[in-house]
């Protein structure tokens, strides 16, 4: 008990200056006013030690990518990163520098995304690191953008690009030896420390139907829009955008659709799937344009419901988040 | 992923019915309208298997534990529950049916304390289970009750009986088998499953000047308040409520003082310690046993910081969460 208020205090408490909604992190709770006219929004994920990232990432990373898959959520939904709760379960091999790593990360993110630190629980375990974050953010009232939202005859489209995660995954665990060093160096940064594409709010706003996050895998979570809004989807695997270092990866593939439907599956992109109505999509693609963020057309809703996957215009089976020929 | 999917739709999606803000669990995140005329008041516990409960405790008790810990900071800070956050770190050995059991446990809970689950994850680990609830309460503009509002002369009070919860873990581990067996499923009940102190909203609101929940152990706790206030505290231990059961583990021990002391040192009571007005303090009492709660008086806030523990009008040295005769 002792050790945790000293360590809140060292390690915490200078992450939630600044913010008098904190109570300097000494009382049971935080205490937000009400903002008249805007909605909060708010997500929760968590991360384990060597199921979410690597034992051997350094810890500054950790903590970042623990802020940026929220983050991510928040951007897919059009919310304005605001504050956020961390619950920590430290195991005894994290000391006291690591713990200092671990801060510094959060530190470093929260000045970048314009977030502090409301509060939350540090907790020691006998497993591996675990940590929550919840996090809140701020839209106009009824402006959150959902998954529900999609229209039949909606352009589907994507930010960035895709399968750099699940690549990257792969690069960082020491596979794909046999890519070049600066592409596998890429490719397992983008994994440790994605992206957030927060730059997409107003862009969102404005042009949306529905959107999430591309945290399980393009086809999921592209599908998860479908099914929340009652509609199918058809995705052209050929179309789904990817970083030079993937298409590098993707010319040593004898088979370019079983090979760009594994990019489609893997996870931890951090990318944005909407659907914008056709009327809107070059003034989206456009908007997204002036910031440097590519944004691509991928597919359409459709009005029956179903994921429909092809592959220069030959449907492709996919099933359970993998794929198969038909 | 898809595991994941089906996991919440069978288990969680039923708890987050008949709350539109939850999205049917199918979104990024939640969406909470403001509510004007209102602050939203925020607390994030963690629970971890083998150190916060015994691998052994029955999986429904351990939900509901979870809720409370949580409730009961909602409960010292005066604000009415409303909704939470989950998330959990499966082990492997947690099957299906444990896993049932588990959110039987947060149903129960949900429906006698009027919450409702908005969101959260589900991952799975290598380690114990963890897990870690964020929670939303509201209180009137302003209304919350701190720990930081304490003033010289204020009385200080506890709810209920403390030292039940250490003792309890003790009877829960198969100590103190010199006990009845009834006082020994008393104690080891009320460790498993606290009882937070909902009840005293309205009353904490009328009178209490700051207010903490007992999770620490009552010293500690009380001796955040004297630290937030910026003011001292004295505390008598031989005015430290009890109940009929560590009355009768007391009567067992050769040194009351430090008998005393311990109960006063361990945590998991979950009860409410405040500090109120001497005017006030009559009618606070005689409001609290209306609704059968013992409210009683242990002491009381001093113009010089630090924290000063009688028994029977001697000092007695406490240190770091423990203590020693002077």
């Amino acid at each position: 008990v002792v050790d945790e208020f000293q360590s809140i205090a060292a390690l915490f408490r200078p992450l939630a200056l600044g913010a008098p909604e904190a109570l300097d992190l000494m009382d049971d709770a935080a205490v937000i006013p009400s903002r008249p006219g805007f909605d909060l929004v708010i997500t929760k994920d968590a991360l384990v030690e060597g199921v979410h990232f690597l034992p051997t990432d350094p810890p500054g990373l950790v903590a970042q990518k623990l802020l940026r898959v929220n983050l991510s959520d928040l951007a897919a939904k059009a919310a304005e990163p605001y504050a956020y709760f961390l619950a920590v379960a430290w195991p005894k091999a994290w000391d006291a520098p690591r713990r200092a790593a671990f801060a510094s990360g959060l530190a470093l993110d929260q000045a970048r995304f314009g977030l502090k630190l409301l509060g939350g629980d540090t907790v020691s375990t006998p497993g591996p690191l675990t940590l929550s974050v919840t996090m809140l953010g701020w839209v106009p009232a009824g402006g959150m953008i959902k998954r529900s939202g999609a229209g039949a005859g909606d352009v589907l489209l994507v930010s960035g690009g895709i399968g750099d995660g699940g690549l990257g995954l792969a690069a960082a665990r020491g596979e794909l030896n046999h890519l070049d060093e600066t592409v596998r160096d890429y490719l397992a940064e983008r994994y440790r420390l994605p992206e957030p594409r927060v730059t997409m709010r107003d862009l969102l706003r404005r042009y949306a139907t529905a959107a999430a996050d591309v945290s399980d895998g393009l086809l999921a979570d592209a599908g998860h829009i479908g099914e929340a809004s009652h509609l199918g989807l058809e995705i052209k695997l050929d179309e789904i955008p990817r970083s030079a270092a993937a298409g590098a990866w993707l010319k040593g593939q004898s088979d370019t659709s079983a090979a760009l439907a594994r990019l489609a599956s893997s996870g931890d992109d951090y990318e944005v799937v909407c659907t914008i109505p056709p009327t809107e999509v070059d003034a989206a693609i456009l908007a997204a344009a002036a910031f440097g963020l590519a944004l691509t057309p991928i597919g359409r809703v459709t009005p029956s419901t179903g994921l429909r996957v092809t592959f220069n215009g030959d449907e492709v089976r996919v099933s359970g988040g993998g794929w198969t020929h038909p």
